[in-house]
C-alpha cells in the first residue's frame, strides 16, 4: 500500500494543477517546496479543501454543504486512524526563533517523534515527505531544512503548504478535523482507537476571524459547540455506553462559553484549559459488532453564534 | 451507448484501483472475480458508495450529506427506468443449497429472467457482467457458475460484489434506493414508469445492525420513514393527483411501526407483508409538462428514532 | 492562466463524453456547435450541472443537496467575479427576428460588448468562444453567425449549450445563480466586487414550471425568497454595516410577493420592477481582513410554497 505521505502528495499535486485559478502559489525555500494556500495568496475554498485532504493524506473525503446557519464542513474517512491521528492531527509543534507554526499532515508519520506515535505506531520511512503548517509567519530556510531532517528526507524532497488559521483555506482545513477530534479526545479517555473502522463528520465554517488567536477561538467553537461525529467502532458495548457520555464536549468543566473566552480566563496558558473540553459537540457511535447505536451531546448555535459575531 | 454492465464495471474498476485502503478485498472463486466489501472485508463508507454507484450501473451519483438526525445518504439519476428499475432494483432471488442472496445491479439485464423485465424492458447481451449481492453468507464456484450461466457470460466474466445488510457498505447501499423504492411503488401502482424522467432522493443512513435480519429493519425504516423522494415526470396531471397519496409509506396499512415489529408480526413472512408499504416517506411530483408540483407523505422521525435504538 | 473560454469548453467537454446517457444532444447548425439540454433533448440534473458549470467558465462548482422542502443547489466559487459576473450573469441579449435569448457564460467576455465590462474589465480576445442561452426558441444559422461575430470567433469556433428555463437543466442552471445574484445586487448598490474573495450559496431548485415565464417566477423565487449566499471579502467594515441590509431582497419596495405577480402586476415590463429586488434572501458577509461576520435578511419558505405551487 502506498504510504500516507505519498498519498498526500498526490492530493496536492491535484491542487498545483489549478493553482493560479484557486489562488495558490507555489514557491522554493531554499529547495523545500512551499505551497501558500493563506498568507500572501488568497486562497479560497478550493485551496481548503485540498490542505484539508493533504491533511488527511488523501485518505479521506472533505465538502462544503449548506446548513440553516451558513456552510458546514463535512469530513468522511475509512481510515480514520491512518488519516486523522497519524496524519492529520496538529500534534508536531515547529518552533525556530521567532517562527513557531503547529505541524499536521503525513510528515507527522515520517518524523514520527511525537509520543502518541509510540501509541498509534504508523511511522513512516519515505523519500518524500509533504505536511501543512497553520501559521501566518514566513517560513525560513533552516525551518525547512530542520523538518526535512526530522523526516529523513532530502529538504529538495519535502513539501509544505501553510495557510494561517485567520485565512479562508486556514478556517476550512481546522473545522474538517471534527472526526479528528473525536478520536483525540476517545484516546485521551484511554479507548483503543484501533476499535473505530470509519468516520463521518460536520462542523459550521468558521468566519475568518480578525487574526490568529481569534480565529483558533472560532474554529474550535465550530467543533466544540457545532461539530456533530458519527463513528463506526467495532467491539464491546459496555465501553461505549461507560465512555459515551463523557466523551462530548459537554463532558467538560470548560464547556459552556466560547473558546476565546475560556483561554483568555487562563491567560492563555493552553496547559491550563481542560483536554477534555477538545470534542465535538455531538459523537454518535455505531458498534458494527452489535448494532448499538447511541448518540451523546448536543448542538449549541446560542454558543456559536456569540464566538462568530464577537 | 454503453450497457448497463459496461458502466457498472467501469465505476467497480475505479473502487478496485483503491482496494486496499477502502477496505476492499479482489478474490477469485473458481474463475469468477468476487469483490469483498464487508463480509470477511472492513469496508466502509467509500465502499458503500462504490456498491451503490454500480447497482445503479454507474448511471447515478451517491453521496453522503450532513443533517440533523446523522448522515443521509442522496441519490440522483437522469436514467431512472435503466439505473433504478432494470439495475438497482433487488429483485434476483440468488438461491442454491444453503445459500440465499438477493441480487442487484447490472447482471439483472443481462440474465433478464425477473417478470419485470417484460414490462420494462431492458435486457442486454453482454460479455462481461456484474452484480451485487446482498448477504452475509459466502460465495461457492457452484453459486458463481449458474449467476454467470444465467447472465450468458462465461465465469471468468462475471464480477460480484458481496456485502452484507449489516456492514457499513451494505446498509449505505440500501438506503442509496429511495428513488428506486418510489419508482417500484409506482410500478405496483400500476403508474407507467416511462414518464419518470430524473429522480433525486435521500434517506438516513441506518446505523450498521446486530445481523442481517435486523439490519432489514432499520435500512427499510430510513426509506419508509426518513427517505424523501423527488421524480420529475411527464404525461398528465390527472393521474398524479389520483395515484400520489398512494404513493408514499404512509397510504399503507402496515404504516406506523418500525419494519422489523411489522415483519415479526407477520412471523417474518414477506408476503404477508403489505407491498405498497415500500415506499419514500415523501414523494414529491414535479410534471415538466405542465409545472404541477405536488409533495405526498411526511417524515417520522419519530419511529426512526424506535427504529435505530431498538 | 487559461481564458474563461477555455476552461468553460473544458467542463463542456466532460458533459459531452456522456451526452447519450445524460440526455443532451450534439449538432450543429451551420458551422456551430450546438449543445441541447432540455429543448428536445430530456436533459435532466446532470446536464444542468454541467449547464451551471459552463456558465461559471468552470471556475466554479455546483452541487445538489437535500434539504427539508426539496433539493437545494450549490455553488461554490474562489474567482466570483471572473465566473459570476464576467461569465454567468445573463447580461447579454440576443435578439434576432423572432429569436430572442439572454446569453451568459463566457462567451460573454468575448464579445465584452456589454457596459458592465468597462467597470469589471476581463474582455477576452480567444480562437473558441462557449456560451448557454436560456431559451426554448429555434437557433438559427444566421443567429450564430451573428453570435460568433460579436465574439471574433469563426462561426466554426462557437459552442452554445441551449435549454429553455421551464426544463430540469434550465431551471437547475438558473437558481445556480444564488452567489451572481448577490454580486449583481452589490455592483447595483455601488460596492467595488473587488473586494470579494470567495462565494458559496444555496438555493432551492425550483420545481420545472409549464412555460417559460413561469420558470422565470419561479426560479427568481427561489433566489428571492430561499437564496442563502456568504462572501468573503475584503476592505473596511462601515461599508458592510452600511450597504449589508440593503444587500438582500426584502430591501426592496417589490419583496413579499410571488416574482408572477409583481411581474404580472408591472404589465410583465421588467424595467419597472424595482432593479434592487433580485437578490437572495439572506446575505452574509465575512470580512478576511477585519474578522466581521453579518447577516442580513432572512428565508420565505412560505412565500416559496405559494410560488412552487401555483
Amino acid at each position: 500500500m502506498s504510504s500516507l505521505n505519498q498519498t498526500g502528495l498526490a492530493r496536492c499535486e491535484r491542487l498545483l494543477a489549478s493553482a493560479d485559478s484557486l489562488g495558490v502559489s507555489l514557491s522554493t525555500i531554499g529547495e523545500s517546496r512551499i505551497v501558500d494556500c493563506g498568507i500572501d495568496a488568497r486562497g479560497g475554498i478550493e485551496a481548503g479543501l485540498a490542505l484539508a485532504e493533504v491533511c488527511l493524506a488523501g485518505r479521506g473525503r472533505v465538502a462544503v454543504t449548506p446548513a440553516d446557519d451558513g456552510p458546514r464542513v463535512t469530513v468522511a474517512t475509512d481510515e480514520p486512524l491512518a488519516a486523522c491521528m497519524q496524519s492529520q492531527y496538529a500534534g508536531w509543534k515547529i518552533a525556530q526563533g521567532d517562527f513557531f507554526a503547529m505541524g499536521s499532515g503525513p510528515m507527522r508519520a515520517a518524523a514520527g517523534s511525537e509520543a502518541i506515535f509510540q501509541e498509534i505506531g504508523g511511522i513512516e520511512v519515505v523519500d518524500d515527505a509533504i505536511g501543512v503548517l497553520e501559521t501566518s509567519a514566513a517560513l525560513t530556510e533552516s525551518v525547512c531544512r530542520s523538518v526535512a531532517d526530522a523526516c529523513g528526507v532530502a529538504a529538495s524532497q519535502l513539501t509544505l503548504l501553510v495557510a494561517p488559521t485567520a485565512s479562508i483555506a486556514g478556517s476550512l482545513q481546522v473545522v474538517a478535523r471534527s472526526v479528528e477530534t473525536a478520536l483525540h479526545k476517545l484516546h485521551e479517555l484511554g479507548f483503543d482507537l484501533g476499535r473505530v473502522v470509519s468516520g463521518y463528520g460536520s462542523a459550521p465554517l468558521a468566519p475568518v476571524a480578525a487574526n490568529d488567536l481569534a480565529g483558533i477561538g472560532r474554529t474550535n467553537d465550530a467543533v466544540l459547540y457545532g461539530g456533530d461525529v458519527l463513528l463506526w467502532v467495532r467491539g464491546d458495548d459496555a465501553s461505549l455506553r461507560e465512555i459515551g457520555p463523557l466523551t462530548p464536549s459537554k463532558a467538560s468543566r470548560d464547556y459552556g462559553e466560547p473558546f476565546g473566552d475560556v483561554f483568555k480566563s487562563y491567560n492563555y496558558d493552553f496547559y491550563e484549559v481542560d483536554p477534555h473540553l477538545f470534542s465535538p459537540a455531538v459523537v454518535r457511535f455505531c458498534n458494527v459488532d452489535t448494532g448499538l447505536y447511541l448518540a451523546f451531546g448536543e448542538l449549541r448555535p446560542d454558543i456559536l453564534a456569540r464566538s462568530f459575531s464577537s
